[in-house]
């Protein structure tokens, strides 16, 4: 094999751009001094857009989790009751930190692999109408399901008062998102997903709403306080030290982003998701979601009649291309491709002619070419 | 299309290794301290297999150009007779070289994209005895022609006492070299292609009868002078300010090829050339070179129903994939796949399958997936 080469195709961290790489490598600055300053008002405004929304959103140093804990610890209190929408693996965090804060928790569980249906949270809110807020994860990154958030929004809040909570980490950036329009009052993402970085920043806006609940909210916080990330974050400045090479990068990132254009950015991800799907059909190997279920970042696939350990075997010792296992119960049932951020047509063809050459290392007859052909066609449309 | 993305896939420079690229962004040290001493030391050693040789290599900074210089200055005086094998646009780069230092050049040209018969230099040995140096290039780069110096070789020698002087610039690293074995008395490469470094370092070895020319070679000559290279390299020194960094990200390359293996890195380069030319013939695409002709580091095509250069446009546009046009006469004729250095079958495999889009869609009728196919079956044998 080819020394030093690493295909890295996990639903994150993702491959790093190589401009986002150079500008990470910058010279460190002070956090207080004004070039800082600069960085964080010439961040602030294009970070908007991509969470859909007018209001700051606040970069926390920290990974997703820390951002789920925030939404957590700065909304509810001991004793308050939530509803978790548990779709798979991140679903369950939110259960894990709202226990860890002796919040009582309702957990809503659907089968790994569907998206959760809106008429069922319906009828749970009018059944508990004490409930404060619904947690709700967008792209739920164990089985590759997008649930549908625009329509649950629309359920949380004509049934109830209850704040809609979202963990977009691995698909915020790759899809669209309308924040505001939607009425998702609390969203949360990662750097190192469709955001093209390493781990280590977490992004989080909350609605007006949002902000009545955290402003009067007790429960003991400090790191993780939102209003001190917001009230920096007006004078430019951030409360604790950031991530300083991070911010570095998130900049060209976003100067990325904006030279591609945000639609067509999730019209590459939709593109990414449909060649995956297309190219399994056409090798007959289940998928684990439906087309409507699936999320254009990662895409879950459901062997049948090999083993999907053996092939990421192959795929990693013969070509250095890491895709992912499954988690929990999921483990050697299925494996797991991202197609976000830093991540083209090209490089899904390309892990899809290598996944057909080692199906057939590991003894699965399958016709050569023919997933390939089958994306290539997707691409023409 | 993705931002930054830019897959580079032309016959030089290729990609460079991250580990390469972090070597190379070492903080420079200063080139007469022990560090550089010890930097060379490690150095010189492992150049020798890639050549094939028991002598140092010298490194000089400079084009491979300036290598090719470097073998012209060293070896003939004005008035000299030499013969130079032109098969393409690098062999003519020896005639104008040997032009300028009033050589008296015998010109031996044969068509391009066919390697040299050697039987044909026979005759003109015989016919010239005064032919005092016998210049080739092992890859034509122009044309993805690799032609037979081992036989070359046999022929020089076993006809003239002329030396046999190879242009090995864009395969040296990515196919077997004997130079001691085979008898070639002075061998130049660069560094940007099989070498896996950008372009700024060439090197060149020479064998004990060349030694001996040089020493006695009174052709005025002061950066490009051997003498200077060897002399310092015994003691671990260069005699003028080397590329810096290009030696810290050489000590790396040479670490990397170490690891994968000099015969694995040549099997590597057949397979790749091996997968690219089965694409192409799937195709129906007509490949400018036959087999028996053909480099394992680049691959001329020669379209007969499309425009080679609508085809790179919309390679380059829509993927950022940059290929190779023809040269000379051969613009518009050809384009070139270079699949060398760090280049791997996966990476070949995207080339392909991207190409077979692009195809479709400047309107060529092909079956897609057909190339890419016929690529996987080489590399599963």
């Amino acid at each position: 094999m080819l020394s030093d080469q690493q295909l890295l195709r996990i639903p994150g961290p993702t491959p790093i751009p190589p401009s986002v790489q150079r500008a990470m490598s910058q010279p460190m600055i002070g956090h207080r001094g004004q070039e800082t300053k600069e960085l964080l008002k010439s961040i602030k405004p294009k970070l908007k857009p991509i969470f859909g929304t007018e209001q700051d959103v606040a970069i926390i140093t920290g990974s997703g989790t820390a951002g789920l804990e925030a939404a957590v610890v700065n909304t509810v209190t001991p004793g308050d009751e939530v509803l978790v929408i548990a779709t798979g693996a991140f679903g369950e965090r939110f259960v894990k930190i709202a226990d860890a804060y002796q919040i009582k928790t309702h957990r809503y569980d659907v089968e790994w692999g569907e998206a959760v249906t809106p008429g069922a949270i319906k009828e749970y809110l009018t059944k508990y109408p004490a409930i404060k807020a619904v947690f709700a994860t967008f792209c739920e990154t164990s089985t590759g399901v997008l649930n549908p958030v625009q329509e649950l929004a629309k359920v949380v809040h004509s049934h109830s008062d209850a704040l809609f909570i979202v963990d977009g980490v691995s698909c915020i950036g790759g899809v669209e998102c309308k924040m505001d329009e939607w009425g998702i009052d609390l969203l949360v993402t990662g750097s190192q997903k469709a955001m093209m970085l390493p781990a280590g920043l977490t992004f989080i806006a909350a609605s007006d709403r949002a902000w009545k609940t955290i402003e009067q909210n007790e429960q003991p916080r400090f790191y993780l306080g939102l209003k001190k990330y917001r009230d920096n974050l007006e004078k430019d400045s951030t409360p604790f030290t950031p991530a300083l090479s991070l911010l570095l990068g998130l900049e060209q990132v976003l100067t990325l982003m904006n030279e591609e254009g945000l639609e067509q950015i999730h019209e590459r991800h939709r593109l990414m998701m449909e060649m995956t799907r297309a190219a399994f059909r056409a090798l007959d190997i289940p998928l684990l979601t439906s087309d409507i279920a699936a999320s254009p970042t990662v895409t879950a696939i459901k062997p049948a009649d090999f083993e999907a350990e053996a092939l990421r075997r192959v795929l990693k010792e013969e070509f250095g291309l890491a895709v992912a296992g499954g988690q929990q119960h999921m483990k050697g049932e299925i494996f797991r491709i991202g197609h976000m951020g830093y991540c083209s047509p090209a490089d899904v063809l390309q892990t899809i002619s290598i996944v057909e050459i080692s199906l057939r290392k590991i003894g699965k007859d399958i016709e050569l070419g023919k997933g390939t052909q089958a994306a290539q066609e997707i691409y023409l449309g």
